[in-house]
């Protein structure tokens, strides 16, 4: 056997003296800095040390004030590794938090477990706005007025595909962004992650290789896991993003073959870049060439009125090879789970996986979006709603140029709800992260946003769903956990 | 390369005399009938061989009119196969109907296709009842009440798991049903079958056998076929359910192993029969002895008074090893789309594979649910529904014998919303339904339930969506199709 890394030995050390009684439930665990001279470690080592002894059932971090002994009936040697499999048909219930997150992506998994355990009073992290920045009244008036309209609609099987109005509302509405589709071609899905998830079924099989930007949505990367697909990142640059000239010599020659790329060309998350139109071409171009399916996440586009009408990628396919993917969940409705897609040449085929899968939607939420969306008053909330966003991008802009001088690097993006920040050097993101988490104000580290260990000085900030205050108060706190970060001692 | 089957020479030779300018657009194409004669080919394939022109846009076919020539300029050669393959790229945009169902059990998937081109009045298929058998006034009141309580749910972003009110509720009336459920074992899906798909993604890889009941539910089988998994179908009698003798035998000794079993033990969908409590406990057992997954579909227990404190077999789950799933879609909204699971110690990794694939649901729906089913006027509802059900049950069971007499067999149930007929050797169940399909009345042909070619004879009929006139009306005119077929000419 390998020696275990050096954080296991330490982990392994610290287990040894709980279960010998050194240390009892409710006592107050030693301070990383305090590992990291006992030790000679790395705050990342005396970090990850204490995260396994968590995870473990040993500790419990308690905000702002560090860790505490819990459990010392818990016990997993650590020769078994840190986690069961997942068909392991032998292991015990799976009880704590943690194990929710098994076997998809590790990273990404300990980051959500970890928010999940701290009361969190500002967050940066959950990509959606306020509800007072969406029009909850307007919609609620819907809401009955389908209620009084369609009687039955909660009791009636829902029909195939998704409601025929909303369809048509959306159908019309894409026109406005170049794309020429009918009611018939758009099937409606639980959210934009329905959709993405369906057209990578659609088009790929367990082993296939998926050509990602880098950094991309976790959740892609998540999807990609969980299908047992490869991710091969393409560089993405914040000015222009993807790289068409890389992901062509991926498409020429990669081995196994590249089945599918997925792309944001608009309003990217987490970079907040846009292609140009020419590049969206020729991206479409390109794909169709090499005969590979792109699959176009859309959902950010309409945030900001200056790309509420831009086109999507999908503007420029010719022969139905763009799988496109939008929701409202960004744009109208985060409570309503509506997603949608346009999959060209794969509707067939992702309609029956569909079906398979999740049959349709309820009917509610559908009719009531489309109430709203079918009405001039869709277009003078969209306003309004993305000169709010605008407000508090700046707001954000500003406080950051504030708390951090030029310590930190960011393109102001023109649009959406978020900020790609690049730290200095010597400031790793997951320390800044799980130290602001633990002043209650949680961010998403930049290695959620990739498979490789690429993204470790970057941030990724929503300020969607939070006040001016919040953004105040929140930056502040980060430049305060910054400061102490850049202090702490960083080799051993 | 082999011969064509006999039916394709045909619907090559046709389509020959079609393209010839033979048979011009809006022409009737010959009957069944003229077909058998002068090809001296059976009911059967004639049948097949129309269908094929259909699907190559040929013919069209119009109810109670026969088949008329559609489009000369469609065409695709017949050594071509008849469907391209899922992930052929270069393959055309797919357009027409029958190809919504491309790629998944293709039984099934051709009579999904063939009864949306029919206009269908009485529906003996669709497994719900009427909106008038549901409480539908209470479920739109209690949405009204929980828009007004909770103004921002629809443009809150949904909370992770399923809305803790619905996941208690579901937790304290499972107790009544003998399970030992806590809110936090559960987790709510869009419907049953995202439930069922999430276990066999929990539990299985692609390629994996998984045991089923023969006949089963057809979502099963679209579901395994899906994801890449082999059903393994296990003798099952109307009488006693899963056959436990036959399912230790492939438990035992099938090659590749068996790594999951679906089970319905309570009033089985199609059958209606119910195992035995000493049954379900033996079954548990027998799963956990193999360590396999039990994975028990329970949706249609409370359709019954009879069944309403039936205990599943989850209720003798003592180690976590049954994967219970459910849903309210039978029992009180169709429309609401609600399903849950409690998914044992694969919990967690269910809900990393729901958060990955689906997010979470819209939370009025559940609260809606939630808060009427919290109430004794939901106990009172679900007596009525019962006792409707009940009421419909026997209209049918009467009609079935008035009309057919002794030529068809059936388990009169006790429960549920479906019969399972036996029809006479020379009646297969496929001519049977088209027969009437044609003439409006949708139902569901045997081989449906089935990955092999056994239920050739059988036929579900669902009355819970009818009338009683429907029922009479319906019955009366499967019988009249009958007995033409039974005067039709069987053999080549």
């Amino acid at each position: 056997m390998p020696p275990l890394p050096l954080y296991l030995q330490i982990a392994d050390q610290y287990q040894r003296i709980i279960h010998a009684g050194g240390l009892k439930r409710g006592d107050r665990f030693p301070s990383i800095r305090h590992i990291m001279q006992t030790q000679q470690v790395s705050m990342s080592t005396a970090v990850q040390a204490c995260h396994v002894l968590e995870d473990w059932g040993l500790l419990r971090a308690k905000p702002r004030a560090g860790y505490f002994v819990e459990n010392t009936d818990a016990h997993q040697p650590v020769a078994s590794g840190l986690r069961p499999a997942a068909n392991d048909t032998t292991a015990k219930p799976q009880q704590d938090l943690s194990q929710r997150y098994d076997g998809l992506h590790q990273f990404i998994s300990e980051w959500m477990a970890k928010a999940e355990q701290y009361p969190v009073s500002i967050d940066f992290m959950t990509a959606v706005a306020a509800p007072r920045s969406y029009p909850t009244a307007q919609l609620n008036r819907a809401a009955a007025s389908v209620l009084r309209q369609h009687p039955d609609i909660l009791t009636t099987f829902a029909r195939r595909y998704g409601h025929p109005k909303l369809r048509t509302v959306l159908a019309r509405r894409s026109a406005e962004r170049g794309m020429t589709l009918q009611a018939g071609d758009l099937t409606i899905t639980h959210g934009c992650i329905e959709a993405l998830n369906l057209a990578l079924r659609a088009v790929c099989s367990k082993g296939d290789v998926v050509a990602v930007e880098s950094p991309t949505f976790y959740g892609v990367l998540q999807a990609l896991e969980a299908q047992g697909l490869q991710p091969l990142e393409i560089p993405t640059s914040a000015e222009h993003g993807l790289s068409l000239d890389a992901l062509e010599m991926a498409l020429d020659s990669q081995q196994p073959p590249v089945r599918a790329v997925i792309c944001m060309p608009t309003l990217h998350n987490p970079l907040g870049c846009s292609m140009s139109d020419a590049n969206k071409e020729a991206l479409v171009a390109l794909c169709r060439r090499y005969q590979v399916p792109l699959i176009e996440d859309d959902i950010y586009a309409q945030t900001s009125a200056e790309h509420v009408h831009s086109k999507p990628a999908k503007a420029w396919d010719s022969d139905g090879s763009v799988i496109y993917c939008s929701s409202l969940n960004k744009i109208l409705a985060p409570g309503l789970r509506l997603g949608w897609m346009a999959a060209g040449r794969w509707q067939a085929r992702v309609e029956m996986l569909k079906y398979s899968q999740s049959r349709y939607l309820d009917e509610l939420g559908q009719l009531t979006a489309a109430t709203f969306m079918d009405s001039q008053a869709y277009d003078r909330y969209l306003a309004r709603f993305q000169a709010r966003l605008q407000q508090l991008r700046q707001r954000a802009v500003q406080a950051i140029a504030q708390h951090f001088g030029n310590q930190v690097q960011m393109l102001d993006p023109t649009g959406g709800m978020m900020l790609w920040l690049r730290l200095p050097d010597h400031v790793p993101a997951l320390q800044l992260s799980q130290l602001a988490l633990e002043q209650g104000v949680l961010t998403s580290p930049g290695p959620m946003f990739s498979s490789k260990p690429r993204m470790a000085h970057f941030l990724r900030m929503s300020f969607g769903a939070v006040s001016e205050e919040q953004i105040e108060q929140g930056i502040a706190i980060l430049a305060e956990c910054m400061a102490r970060l850049a202090a702490a001692p960083t080799s051993h």
